[in-house]
């Protein structure tokens, strides 16, 4: 069968890592959208406070399998 | 008038060929969105099953017109 | 706290300048989402009537805060 | 009908905005080409005079329809 | 022999597939130019009519071989 | 299991279709290399002949497993 | 003579227009840098306030000729 | 007020993570420039001793606020 | 003495790090490649299982010296 | 005055040199070409013969002044 | 017939010129690859010893054509 | 140890050749920096003087480590 996915791009933060930042965005985005398929850094910044990293801030693509129309 | 529009990434699939590829996202994204006008191919990739291609996956950009806010 | 962001692209149009077509852009994407934060452009055309400037069109990444899943 | 189209790059120049360096390149393409299309902004670069922007210039890629070979 | 070339960049189209886009923006720019030698897909896109793909869009850059200025 | 995998890039071409060269390119690969498992587009070209396309050259990068080391 | 230049990136901000946020970065640049020549946008950001644009923000490249070491 | 920022590029590397790397940069920035404000991830490298990871190092580029010239 | 590279693009993966995955895909080199000297991001995906990270995926660039021919 | 440029992409070749393709390719542009400006290097390939370097060949944009319409 | 190619990519250094760079570079992959040929410069970059150029350090995509499987 | 480096652009010019001015570029550098330790081409242009290269104009990122704060 042919799939369709649908790509939404969402910014995960974090103060301790990139991967924390990551996972973030990825638990925010399965509490709205169905069928996390996978995902892309597309960018890496973050803020800086007093001189030190203040988050990571992780830019993503996250691609999910769109259910069929009419189920 | 001055319109405005939403740009959404979609992936289709198909076996047979990229054209198909394309034609299944637009029809997918048809089913739920009104004034698709563009779309634009970002990245052409495929997964490969017996040392041939499985199928061809095409991202695409697709842009439509949104409605006034009111109407 | 560790906010998510989501991030949405549209196109503004306008006939005068490439600063109205931005603010009819973010005006519009005000209509319908909450808590808007950045933008970013990412392409800047438009269409050529009677060999005159028809409308500048800029295409632009918004950034918005999601909200907590459950609040 | 299958229209094919021309892209040609231009680069315009104004000492007051981008806008006017736009509409420069393209009051300038209009003389000589006919059916222009549309442009796409591909670099904005200016000079500097007397710690003054001297002139804005605004690299476009500018699209014309092609007329049949006969016609 | 040390051979100069020229890159133009030409769209063609077509309703029916890749390919022919490429095909017909080939045959276009064979009707004006003469030893044309290669060329390189830089975008593909389309508009969108009633849901489905009204037209392929291919942007081709076409190289060709420059006749020395004398002969 | 963490697997590793390798990229190789390849060019297939056709007198056809973009698809038959992908498909070419990817029987090539068969060939030599085990475990194919993706396929990226990252150059469409082509040399032209008489004014039309002579062939159809299309780049991929080619994902494949790797056996562990013992094994 | 053989110049040299050394090029440094910095971000205007302004309230109204692109052009400001350009000006403002220059101005502030020639307090502090002599023989300013060229600029370059590199990226046009901005943030968001109650839904409307609180400050253009573009990234510029300014090159500036070095002086001779010894002058 | 309409604020100017520059932008500095650093690369940080260490023996044990990026994070670290880019908290590296970012301490040694902060010992000579004031008002740092974010970073931007460019490019991630590293060398590799004996067949592992030697240093990651971590290319960024770095904002900061500048001073108004006469305070 | 004038030495020659070749660079070779893997891909790493891991379930708990960037990191780990890059340091996995570099110990799998070892296995196979004499004289590993750097690596290069250029690329960071991973899929999403059950709406958690499943696996960090890290592709590199790893470059090596190539011996001389006759030794 | 606000000059208007077009900018032209050609491909010089050489057998020595890459300084030589440019120049090649600059001297040709300048037999059909009046007011040539600048250039700018987009690409280096060259072709392969028996092992070695058969040509270099850079392509460049190069720019010209257009002169006024009516003069 | 439709021919495949791979394409690999290799450093070449030399102290003199980035030609010799690319020479050594061709050169090597000479000594173990047959059919070379195409190459495409990629990046050009160098190392400083005592602040005068080390080393050119040009990286290359070298294409070769690859024999029919039985043959 | 854990160095950081900081990286400048600059630009240098010739009239002879690319690596003319990749080392006029350098040793200016060096005049005021110390520890230089590689560079990177990211841009070569020039200006045309009388239909002929009046200068060829390479811009680098060029790393230089930073010493210990405290030192």
């Amino acid at each position: 069968m042919d799939h369709t996915y649908r790509v939404t791009e969402i910014v995960g933060s974090s103060r301790e890592s990139m991967e924390h930042a990551i996972r973030n965005a990825i638990a925010r985005a399965n509490a709205t959208l169905r069928h996390l398929d996978w995902f892309e850094v597309v960018e890496t910044r973050g803020h800086i406070e007093n001189g030190e990293v203040g988050h990571f801030q992780v830019c993503l693509k996250v691609g999910f399998r769109l259910e069929e129309p009419e189920s």
